[in-house]
């Protein structure tokens, strides 16, 4: 699609900074428009860096191949907001990086993150930085229990996340996460009792442009996504609620790439905002075969600063459900025949060498007329993976 | 998606013999599928040999890296019809190559392949092996002006056709085919006079168990493919006629693999068959974005015998569109910056080096609710492709 901005007898080289399954998504879409990609990552074989000859599998630790990696690569994006921010601003001397140094140091920190939306009005639960063990009993005497210990970096699908019931537990969250080898700050969070969990992508280009995708409802299991239906079941005007509250977080901290906004729907009808991700989102694999451009392609379109695509669904209705690890061993399930039978439904796996329990290992999307019906073929399929 | 047949404990790859835009969308399956895969290719850098480390650019002719090739890949599939049969012979010895290299013999040559379906009954235009010149004077003294004079090999595109009009171009067509350093044997076949060209393509895995796709209209400038609508725009009974056809030519011939069947549709509603190829057809891209089940991820079921997937539309209508290279030079065009904007349109750029006028570069694919809006779609992003 384009040429190479510093090679330019070239094709462009897409830099993707990590090699799973959001890397190979992202990869898939950068291929298709014409581009290379180049994947640096601790390991061989992950599952984007099978797809190029540019692969670094050194990683980016202690120097590794980052200066190769880099000098591969015309613009270069990512998959995990985990990043070291240093290491970005490394890149950021040499190449474009999207989302930025800044984006990431603000989003990393879910601290920064809730206070930044909070100022500009976006609804949430309450909050409060935790400095001592004291502010924890502080925030339960304030706010009630149970309320929600989180650690400010490097927590996803719930690690790092404790939920204190009552004011005797708090000796021993705090012990948790503050007095091992390596401190983990908090944040406390009053606990939001929420009828539906939902989430909303949303794309921004390096002009500011915007592509909003539908609300979707996401079904967690033991903290890790499990399916997700498209559109939410919910009323149409509280699907806007969430796409613009969803919007407004991306502007605010006018965030290039692709974001993935969980929220709450409370039991009045609230929409609150749960957490941010700066990068493509599980909540959002469903927009492969369900809408005009997926949220991969998207990512790519922003970061290289095309247009773009639109966001709508080309269907009505898709169900999105993980294939999570059953067992450990080969990353390669024992049989997937009977999922591959099953009307309507795509078959995505990323992989992996090795499985554990819990693990992504690859998902299912169904399309169909309605949201009742993709979620009876995808769980039809789900129960066609034989580990 | 399987692990390896020959390395137990690695994943399944898939062997592709060529490495420009079918292997690339084939490869494209794979990945997707959690297989990796391995292109051979006389080149560097083709639009599926930047898309692993195995890839094999010192091509297949005389001997080349066909042994390596062959080691690396499981089980081995083609792009191209064309592949001389004995290094299918070559490759059968030690791995399972879908077609087999019978199928392949057979659809290679024009007069084996019409023998073939016409023993079955299957309706096509009258035709001759042409031996000598005298034997084209016959045919047209027989079945009358104009006909067509096509080489029985490695014709495609176009080339290797030539139009008679009359007695007195006879000489210069025997010439053109005959007389020069290598002979091109002929077949002759009465000029159809066709009111549209349709195609089907068809999967079918080792088992015997089929997947017909939508029947599709195809029109040509030049000889070559220039845009597809799906369903083609006729009645039910025809699309069904013609599908009925085309599944008969791959039983008959028993093909394993995903095969592109074209017809003519006559303005008597006649339906003859036309050609076929034992590949992923130019007809087929739109099943990416607007069936449950590409042609290309059925292709790779099909040659590893894993259950077809539907071959059933999940949107109402679609429309493919080639983009065709408008000069030589850089393979990357000036801009598509304003086709990227047209809504419900996707953009596949096969990331060639080079263009020539021509030249299939990529292709885009609307959907839509009707075929009118999806060639709309189509049209409208193709006048924003800028070479």
């Amino acid at each position: 699609m384009l040429p190479s901005i510093y090679r330019p007898a070239e094709t462009f080289v897409l830099g993707l900074l990590g090699g799973g399954q959001l890397a190979k998504m992202t990869a898939q879409a950068a291929l298709q428009l014409g581009m290379r990609i180049a994947v640096i990552e601790h390991g061989e074989n992950s599952p984007a860096g099978v797809m190029t000859k540019l692969e670094f599998p050194e990683g980016w630790k202690e120097a590794g191949q980052l200066g190769q990696f880099i000098d591969a690569s015309d613009i270069i994006t990512l998959e995990n907001e985990f990043i070291d921010p240093h290491i970005l601003d490394v890149i950021a001397e040499k190449r474009l990086v999207w989302p930025s140094p800044a984006t990431m140091r603000l989003v990393q920190d879910k601290y920064t993150q809730k206070q930044t939306f909070a100022a500009v009005g976006i609804p949430m639960a309450r909050f409060a930085e935790i400095t001592t063990k004291q502010d924890l009993f502080d925030f339960g005497a304030e706010h009630g229990y149970p309320f929600v210990a989180k650690t400010r970096k490097y927590g996803y699908d719930g690690y790092g996340n404790a939920t204190i019931k009552r004011d005797t537990e708090i000796d021993m969250v705090w012990r948790r996460f503050m007095e091992g080898e390596e401190p983990r700050p908090l944040l406390a969070e009053s606990f939001v009792t929420f009828t539906k969990e939902l989430a909303v992508m949303v794309a921004r280009n390096r002009r500011g442009e915007t592509a909003v995708y539908p609300c979707v409802q996401t079904i967690q299991q033991g903290h890790i996504c499990v399916s997700v239906l498209a559109p939410a079941p919910i009323e149409e005007e509280l699907q806007r609620r969430a796409q613009e509250i969803a919007l407004q977080c991306v502007e605010t901290i006018e965030g290039v790439g692709v974001f993935g906004i969980e929220m709450f729907l409370t039991n009045d009808d609230q929409i609150l905002f749960n957490e941010i991700a700066p990068r493509p989102h599980n909540s959002g694999h469903y927009t492969i075969e369900a809408c005009h451009t997926s949220q991969f392609e998207n990512c790519v379109r922003a970061v290289v600063n095309a247009p773009l695509g639109s966001p709508h669904m080309r269907v009505p209705a898709a169900c999105m459900i993980n294939i999570l690890g059953e067992r450990s061993g080969s990353g390669i399930p024992d049989s997937v025949v009977d999922a591959l039978k099953i009307e309507g439904v795509s078959l995505h796996l990323y992989g992996k060498k090795d499985a554990r329990i819990g693990r992504k290992m690859g998902h299912l999307t169904a399309t169909g007329a309605t949201v009742d019906q993709a979620f009876a073929r995808a769980k039809s399929a789900l129960d066609g993976i034989v580990w």
